[in-house]
């Protein structure tokens, strides 16, 4: 595997947790708190999953391929649970994470 | 240090963890999540620095103390703000953080 | 899925998580470190997915049993590759590890 | 605080976060591993601190500066132990570290 896919990939999980703990930020601060609900859930899990993935890859695990594959799971949720809500934030969110998911595909070897 | 004491900081953190993860998630299922908006974030927050604390902690790191200190004052702020709610999961969590923070003053050598 | 079930996996990860971590740090403190390089790899991989699964079971996640699938392979590479060591530390993780991939192997659904 | 000093400080712990987890890997393949075994050791504890820093700073944490005041002492830690050391990864770590440290530094609004 080159190093440039593997830092292009560790790049897209770091803008991706970004995106979403600052969507799920952001969507506390919104009117309605309870429409963002599963807004928040899907931010959360994502930007946990996309912290210790990209932890996995800057240290060149054996698991980084399966630990892909699972984020990318992940990261389609978030993006059609934030593609949902017009706010900047979950526009955001939702390209950060479909960006993220397709790096993860390729990682992981897997086709959508 | 003893063992002894280190293991009861530990377990006082993961304890806090968890409850800050479920209270987080149990606000975002209240009926005036808008209400809650705070106490989900000190628990993000809370469980955030819980969690890599524990795992300086178990590794024996020589900036364990620093980061109970760090986390001592986090947890405090969380058992403050979940405390003025009447719903059993912040309850629980205010009782979870203050006795994370009085084990992480310990470890410290901090006094509140 | 019954609470028990949950908490005794959350607790499997927790125990494991402080294992893999101990046990690093015991083994960069062995004589012979080089030939631990190994162990010390999984070890940190192990913990770092114990503490995001654990994370991730403590609010709920609908990603939950997904992350269980993952962590119990990791955790079953790192049983294998601790079990060849006869330290302590080396052999109380792997037991840790065990018991983690199993409850891991139910809450997934998945047969090992 | 302006975003721009804000991004500017969680790309510093990002780079420094992948640094340390690379060099501790890197670490752990060189022919001497028993020199290193401090190298190792601050690395992992710089790396946790760098992810969970740059998890707050994303989400716009109260805590951001107080964490931040944390991980500067670490990162002059690391930064020193990995300068003593001439191989690439040792030196790259040791300068991303001082670099994180500074930003650090400057939200946390404390001289170093």
């Amino acid at each position: 595997m080159s190093i440039q896919r593997f830092a292009s990939c560790i790049e897209a999980c770091l803008d991706c947790a970004q995106a979403c703990e600052h969507c799920a930020e952001a969507c506390l601060g919104e009117d309605d708190v309870k429409k963002m609900a599963d807004c928040i859930r899907t931010d959360r899990d994502c930007a946990t999953l996309c912290w210790s993935t990209a932890a996995l890859m800057s240290r060149d695990s054996q698991f980084s391929a399966k630990a892909c594959e699972l984020l990318a799971e992940v990261c389609e949720a978030c993006a059609k649970e934030c593609g949902q809500h017009e706010m900047d934030h979950c526009q955001q969110c939702a390209t950060a994470c479909t960006k993220c998911a397709a790096e993860c595909r390729e990682m992981a070897g897997v086709k959508a």
